[in-house]
């Protein structure tokens, strides 16, 4: 159970040798998730022993190239490898063309259904929910459209005490009804209330992705009390004015917006290639909110 | 002098953690043409220390992913890093619309420009030249739409004789004359003939790359006494059938093809993934073909 985010690469703009451009797994109760697909990541998935014919959905934030432009290659490789399963592509809606011109060329038909969600402004909260998890979007304010997603649990049953059960001899009907709300009644006509045999779950975790984006309050109320936030913090704090101008953050807004947001956690990336060393980065980010990691590939983040 | 052969890439279709998709830095006199750009291309030329600034034109043979998915990244990267300098590239026709609409997504205003050459059946031969090389198709026989390359150098001067300089005292415009083929004068009236003053040039070399194809006729001719041919071996000869199949070429075809066609060295590559170790590859074309190497990632061959 949790939440488990994988980084697979947390470079901004322009891939090197060793940071590859935005994409994460996140796997909720083992349901696989991909968010964003920068160029290599079908290489950084196999460096990392995912299995990638599990991920049902991709998320792509935007259409910057760092965050997408290893999508086709992806897709081509699941389809080469025998995928069958229909894979659910939630973007902005210019994507779908952008892959079908490309399949088009090749002549490749692929074995396996692409279903493609449009991301829009009119259309934000909650796009995916299954019995693991829902996954909502909040608009982001980059120098395209953008969007950031949450993915929380979804909310667990109540815990039944175990000497409830066995002092009321409860029945696994008894025990799933509990856990599912309900009171009981005994043969002898009793009713015993809910509150008295069970305790409250855990509460469901909850992971906010806030891809490009200069902070806005936009997006504040979405990522309220998230466990564990990842925020993009492409500069450092004396590059406040290069962030601006691109519609980026740095480390000290980043921090900012885990603290205000109440965030158990936060994770910076999206770093400029110009850092070759990405710790100065961290050490700003903890100046204001302690608890900061960088997203360094390879990296698991369990919630 | 002479041609220059960078190998980024050689695996087919599937990119594994060892193995990158097609790409080659073909280099003449140091004037740079990037062959095929399979996705991760930009990584592999800063891995091998390539300045990639300088790479003045990309032919792309086909429009599989394994042959051109890197091919936006690269430009992306070239246009983040301030370029000015016109692009060329030399594809088939929808390449553009490809990158087009790609550029277009992310709103992205190149700061250079890009110019498309289309490639196609009806306009095989010399598709470039100037001072260094020359570049000339032709058509191979894949499952779409796809090109080889024959890259050569210009035919050098002629050698003129040290001691034929001392000894009629020629001055440096009569050398520069009788290099380029004329006889010359002297002031006592008497012509001296150009093939007593010098030795015939080197022959200039010639390079191959014969992408994605089954073994046809075709393109033999193009190709007959090259100094260095490169064919795809996809599968080792008891995957024949196989090879057929999907309009492929086994390690013994492109053996074969190095023997009929008088080339002086072959090197095989577009390497199956199902192949762990490439050695078995190497020992088949061998057998036929006995200067023949494998297409490994960094390997340099100097024609």
């Amino acid at each position: 159970m949790g939440i488990s985010v994988t980084i697979l690469g947390s470079n901004s703009a322009i891939p090197t040798l060793t940071r590859r451009p935005t994409s994460q797994l996140v796997s909720v109760n083992q349901d696989y998730t991909l968010v964003d697909c920068g160029e290599g990541t079908q290489v950084q998935l196999r460096k990392y022993g995912v299995k990638f014919q599990r991920i049902a959905r991709i998320l792509i934030s935007h259409l910057h190239g760092d965050h997408y432009f290893g999508l086709i290659g992806l897709i081509n490789t699941m389809h080469l490898l025998g995928r069958e399963k229909e894979l659910h592509i939630y973007a902005p809606s210019q994507l779908q063309e952008i892959l079908n011109i490309q399949l088009k060329a090749a002549s490749s038909h692929l074995r396996f259904p692409i279903i493609y969600h449009d991301l829009n402004s009119d259309n934000v909260g909650v796009i995916f929910e299954n019995k693991n998890l829902s996954i909502s979007t909040t608009p982001l304010k980059h120098r395209i459209e953008c969007y950031g997603f949450i993915i929380q649990e979804q909310p667990h049953n109540l815990n039944i005490k175990k000497e409830a059960i066995d002092f009321y001899k409860l029945s696994i009907n008894n025990i799933l009804n509990v856990k599912a709300g309900e009171n009981i009644t005994l043969p002898t006509g009793e009713i015993i209330e809910n509150s008295r045999l069970t305790t409250p779950p855990k509460k469901p975790k909850k992971y906010s992705f806030i891809s490009d984006t200069k902070p806005t309050p936009n997006y504040y109320n979405a990522i309220q009390d998230s466990d564990l936030l990842y925020h993009e913090a492409t500069f450092m704090k004396d590059m406040i004015k290069r962030a601006k101008e691109t519609y980026h953050s740095t480390t000290i807004q980043a921090a900012e917006i885990a603290l205000e947001s109440n965030s158990k956690k936060l994770i910076i990336g999206h770093f400029s290639s110009r850092y070759d060393s990405l710790e100065p980065l961290l050490e700003e980010a903890k100046q204001v909110f302690a608890n900061s990691e960088l997203a360094t590939e390879g990296c698991v983040f369990e919630v």
